[in-house]
């Protein structure tokens, strides 16, 4: 007797690396990153629906595994992603991850994607999302410190948000800053390659730290930050990485996504507990204030959190209907009774 | 320019379930269940170096959807499972599960699986491992009670382990007795569904519980239980449901897999904190005694745990190599440039 075909409760859908880069040249990067903007909005206005619970991670001499689990009451989706710093130097990425969401009425998954690039994708929304609600209403110049994976996403999503549109460059391999420039060199920005993050900051509204050092490093120094300005800090994202020195978020009103999260991995690693830091969700819902003077320095002490892939995840399940960018897994067994797998098995045998 | 195609590392390998069920009739199912019996007990002889955590849930009315992770230092392995006992009533599986193993030291994932038919064959080949321990030397009957999913792979492996060959069977429901029967009936043993549980453990010098109601119910009284059997509890594996009368735990010398996660899940839910148990890593490596009289009731108080998930996981990997029972799955971004996830992403428009 054949095979039996699986139901279609047995498949989920899954999207590859390939389908993921297709479905975002099909939508377009930028509406993309403008979508998952409104997005993890939508969450983070609806925070208190959120299961939150830290992640749960597997430290080891090379790095660091994690699983990213949340839930709404109604999907429930997770992340597993590493953080490897060493594999940048074997060829491998820092970072690589997939996700997935499932339905909580019956626990079955619905969907497995790809999510490299989604995170790369999430983490520059969610930094344009809060630079939205905090930075200057006239930023247009946005100075990039660190050139690496990340930049690229994070000028198109700052300029979706904010209208950023000259971008002042730093990178401490020069290598990096040319690539950022020869992939965004064609999308309407004015760049400006500078010598020091000294000269990169000049004249910025909005300044990002993005590097990659696992390491306690001091990217900014105190005497470098004017008035007034943004800081969009999303390098120091692990416990025993910072990119800023303290004395700067001594004079900064800080605003994260999760406090518990972000006093073992943000910048905050190197303040008391008791630092006072407001997260963006009640800033987003109109329960705390954001920015509340021109003169004020603004935070965003980005780490990541799962609420974000969630939303990410959303997006995706949401624009697959219309596509034939996904593959069928059959990830399920589904006997047609459910106390007979044995069956099911047995029925198999060709 | 035609989209690249992804590099060697971009895959990892996916087992479907039809494929899973291809490679158990390949290998043979009792083969199988004799292989997993000795992947389990090598795990379990090397259980200090694994990373012990316990599983990660998120419930909800209607379930639990749950996260378990472990690595022993070179692998990484978790497991997806959902436990929704309405399930059954609406047609789907109350449980289905897949896996996953990565490289700890680069954090690449290497192979998906499903795990719903895996996760029966390891629950079988658990409680086989600790019954070939712990039961009767010449234990050639065993009560079945309970006829659901499990019930024959349980069957099988403990043939497979101890060398039993009468089953007494009882469900509450006889229609589940009678599907076990006809899977059951061209394979060599001999088959007695009895009208009670008291019927069905004469004679019996195993007795496994197996039933699936997430309730305390009590399948076993003290009364009914004779000196010398080997009880094998599988049934209860999650908070508020258990199978047996506390009294009949008061006079066992009763073992676990891991004990903060059986105190929550398991028989031991009715027992004082401090009620003594011994782990089965201690009987298997030889540094806890086991069974120690004819006279003595052995009871295993088995939950599962995530080291017998990646011992299950560990074994289709090794077994993978000489078969085409899987699918690349290109699921890792891989740029040629591990800075450059944006230049790829350009690069894949066609």
């Amino acid at each position: 007797m054949p095979a039996p075909l699986p139901s279609e409760l047995a498949f989920i859908r899954f999207v590859s690396v390939e389908n993921m880069m297709k479905l975002i040249h099909h939508i377009g990067v930028e509406t993309v990153l403008a979508d998952l903007i409104r997005y993890i909005e939508e969450d983070f206005r609806r925070w208190d629906l959120f299961d939150k619970t830290p992640r749960l991670a597997s430290h080891s001499a090379e790095g660091v595994i994690e699983l990213m689990p949340t839930s709404d009451g109604e999907v429930y989706g997770f992340k597993y992603v590493n953080g490897h710093p060493k594999n940048t130097r074997e060829g491998l990425q820092t970072v690589t991850a997939f996700g997935l969401l499932a339905r909580v009425d019956t626990g079955y998954p619905v969907l497995l994607s790809e999510m490299t690039i989604l995170t790369a994708l999430r983490t520059a929304a969610t930094s344009a999302m809060v630079a939205k609600a905090l930075a200057p209403k006239d930023a247009r110049t946005m100075a990039m410190i660190g050139n690496g994976a990340q930049s690229e996403f994070q000028a198109l999503a700052m300029r979706a948000a904010c209208g950023v549109e000259r971008l002042r460059l730093y990178d401490i391999d020069s290598k990096a800053t040319d690539k950022l420039v020869r992939n965004l060199s064609n999308r309407g920005f004015v760049l400006e390659p500078c010598a020091s993050p000294e000269e990169a900051i000049e004249g910025a509204q909005i300044i990002t730290t993005c590097t990659a050092d696992k390491q306690y490093a001091t990217i900014l120094t105190d005497n470098m930050v004017g008035a007034g300005v943004h800081i969009n800090a999303i390098g120091g994202d692990c416990p025993g990485k910072t990119e800023l020195h303290r004395d700067i978020l001594g004079r900064s009103a800080v605003f994260v996504e999760y406090t518990p999260q972000t006093r073992i991995e943000g910048e905050l690693q190197q303040m008391p507990q008791d630092f006072p830091v407001t997260e963006m969700w009640k800033v987003l819902s109109g329960t705390a204030p954001g920015r509340t003077s021109d003169q004020q320095i603004t935070l965003f002490d980005g780490v990541g959190f799962a609420v974000e892939d969630f939303s990410a995840l959303r997006y995706v399940r949401d624009r697959l209907d219309d596509t034939d960018l996904y593959q069928n897994l059959d990830i399920i067994a589904d006997p047609d009774d459910p106390r007979d797998l044995f069956g099911m098995l047995n029925r198999a045998t060709t």
